[in-house]
C-alpha cells in the first residue's frame, strides 16, 4: 500500500529497519540532524500528504532529544498533510514519573503525553508501560502490546539445566511474573524487601520455593541494575542452582554493566525496545527482537484489525 | 508580595538571581537534576499554592534540555495549584524555525508555544524574538521586551574614536539597526550581500556612507558569527575606521569564538540572556545585564501595569 509510510528517527534505526522489512516497505526518506547550535533540524524528502504516517522512535536515553525529535517530526508530518501520524515508541521514557509520589512533583508521563498529543499524534503504539494506566493519559487510540511471549519463547527453547521458577524482583511485578509462568508451566516466587528497622539495611526474604531451581527473573526495567543483582545474590544464597534474569527495556544507565558484569546473572535476556550502545554489547546480554510484533501490529492497524489477539 | 515567587531553572542561574535581587526577593527553592539515565528529575521545595509564579529560563543550548526542564516544571506548578505560571525566557530557541521556508519542514516555534500553552504557561515574558510575529504564536498574553535600549545606553556612554554609523549586517535588520540609530542620534547603513551568479562568492555591498567612521554591526542573534565577521571585514575594507558588533542573544555556536577572536571587530557586546560558559568569555566579549529590565518588567506584570513604557 503507498499510503502507508514508516520513517525512522536517531533512537532505533535498526528497529525501524526491521519492522520495515517485516511490513516489507522502504524507511521514508527523512534527515534528522542538528544545527550549529544543537537545534533540532529535520527534512522530510519525500511526499507524504494523505498517507498514514508511522514514525519509529523509543524516548530512551538522552530522553530529551529524542522526544523532541519526535514532536518537532510531529509537527512537520501534520503541516505536510499527513492523513494519520502514528506513533511507534517501543519505550515509553518518564513512565517511572506516572503519579506524583510527593507534594509539587510533576507527573512527566501525563505531560509526555499531552505533548504528543498537541504536536499531532492520532494514535499511538507502544510496548510494556511502566503501569497499564499510562495508556489512560492518552485521548487518542494507544496499542499496548506485551514483551512477556517474546522472553517466555526464548526461555521455552533453551535447554534449562533443572526445574524452573519465575522470581518478581519485586510486589509491583508479580502480575507479568505470573504470565511468563503461565506460559513456561512453572511456579513463581517473589523477592520481599524488608527493612526491619529506619536506617538498617533491606532484608530480602523471598516467598516461594526455588531450592535448587533455575531461577529466571523478570522485569520491565533494567536501569542501574541494582535491584536484579541484589535480586540474583539473595536467589543463589537461598539456593537457586542458576539465575537468568529478562525485561523488555535495558535502559542500564550509571553502573548497570559493571554491576551485571560481576553478579550471579548468567545471563541476562533484553529486547530491542531500547537501542545498546555497542559498549553496553557484553557476552551475558542476549538481545531479542521486537521488530515481528510491532510490524505485525503496524499491519493490522493499518488493516483496521485488532492487535489484541497477538499475545495469544 | 509574599506571594509573587520566582523560580531559576538550569539555563541562566545568575541572572536569575540578580532579577530576584532587582525585585527584593529569595529566588524559590527547587531542584533540578538527573535521574541516572538522564531524565528530568524537579523537585519545588516550598509550598506556592495561589502564588504567582515566575519561571526564569531561557531555551539555549542543550536547547532541548532547557525546553523539558521548563515544560516538566510548569507541570509540576500547575499540578500544586499556582495561581500564574509566567514563563520569563530571555532567549527563547528554536525562533528561527518560524515558517516553512521549504516543503514538509517543522514550524518549532510555534510547536514551543504550543507545548508551553499544553504545559501549563498562563503568561510569556521574552526579550528579542528573531520574528517578532512569534507573539502570535500564543494565545497567553506575551510581553517582548527589547534589547536595544540597553545596548544603545552602553555606546552612548562610551567614548568613541569618531563619528559613529549604526550598520544592519543583513536586510532583515534594518528595523533594528534604525532604532539604534535613533537613540545615538547617529545615521545608517546596510550591508547588501549579493550572489551575482550561482556558484560565485557572495559580493558585500555596502548601502550608506561608512568612510572614515566608526562602524557598530547590530544583530539579533549572533551564532556561527560568521555573517557578522565577514560584514566586519567588509566595513573596514571599505573605509570605516573601526568596528564594534553587538547583540541581544549570544549563541555562538561552532567557531564563533575563534572567528571573533580573529576578526576585525574590536569589541562584541551581548546581553546575559543566554549565559555565556567560562570558555566563552573573551577580553573582546562586554557582557551587560537584562536584569533590570526583566525585574522592572515582572513587577509591573504582577502589579497589572504597562511594561511597554519600559522602552522609553
Ligand atoms: N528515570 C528515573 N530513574 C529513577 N527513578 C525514577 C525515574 N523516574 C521516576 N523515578 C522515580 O521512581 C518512582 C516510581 O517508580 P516505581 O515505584 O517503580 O513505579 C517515583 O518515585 C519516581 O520519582
Ligand atoms: N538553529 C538554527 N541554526 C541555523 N539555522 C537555522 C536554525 N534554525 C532555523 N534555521 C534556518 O534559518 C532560516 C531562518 O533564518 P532567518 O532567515 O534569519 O529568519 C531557516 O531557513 C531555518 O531553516
Amino acid at each position: 500500500d503507498p499510503n502507508l509510510k514508516v520513517f525512522s528517527l536517531n533512537s532505533n534505526r535498526d528497529l525501524a529497519q526491521e519492522i520495515a522489512s517485516v511490513i516489507g516497505v522502504e524507511l521514508g526518506k527523512c534527515s534528522v540532524q542538528r544545527f550549529s547550535d544543537g537545534e533540532i533540524q529535520i527534512n522530510i524528502e519525500e511526499s507524504i500528504r494523505g498517507c498514514d504516517v508511522y514514525v519509529i522512535q523509543s524516548t530512551s536515553s538522552p530522553v530529551n532529544e529524542h522526544l523532541m525529535e519526535l514532536l518537532i517530526m510531529i509537527d512537520a508530518l501534520k503541516r505536510a498533510s499527513a492523513k494519520t501520524i502514528n506513533i511507534v515508541m517501543p519505550y515509553y521514557g518518564y513512565a517511572r514519573q506516572d503519579r506524583k509520589a510527593r507534594a509539587r512533583e510533576p507527573i512527566t508521563a501525563k505531560l509526555a503525553a499531552n505533548l504528543l498529543e498537541t504536536a499531532g499524534a492520532t494514535r499511538v503504539i507502544t510496548l510494556d508501560l511502566h503501569a497499564p494506566q499510562i495508556q489512560g493519559f492518552f485521548d487518542i487510540p494507544i496499542d499496548h502490546l506485551m514483551g512477556v511471549p517474546i522472553l517466555s519463547e526464548y526461555f521455552k527453547k533453551k535447554a534449562m539445566d533443572g526445574d524452573v521458577v519465575i522470581v518478581s524482583p519485586d510486589h509491583g511485578g508479580v502480575t507479568r511474573a505470573r504470565k511468563m509462568a503461565e506460559r513456561l508451566k512453572a511456579p513463581i516466587a517473589i523477592i520481599d524487601k524488608r527493612r526491619p528497622k529506619p536506617n538498617v539495611a533491606e532484608v530480602m526474604n523471598i516467598v516461594g520455593n526455588i531450592d535448587g531451581k533455575v531461577a529466571i527473573l523478570i522485569d520491565d526495567i533494567i536501569d542501574t541494575a541494582g535491584t536484579i543483582t541484589l535480586a540474583a545474590n539473595a536467589l543463589i544464597e537461598n539456593g537457586a542452582s542458576e539465575v537468568y534474569a529478562c525485561c523488555t527495556h535495558p535502559v542500564l544507565s550509571g553502573p548497570a554493566i559493571e554491576r551485571i558484569q560481576n553478579s550471579n546473572i548468567k545471563e541476562l535476556v533484553v529486547t530491542n525496545s531500547i537501542a545498546l550502545p555497542e559498549e553496553k554489547k557484553i557476552d551475558k546480554i542476549v538481545e531479542l527482537s521486537v521488530a515481528p510484533l510491532i510490524g505485525e501490529a503496524i499491519i493490522r492497524v493499518h488493516e483496521e484489525e485488532s492487535v489484541s489477539t497477538l499475545f495469544d
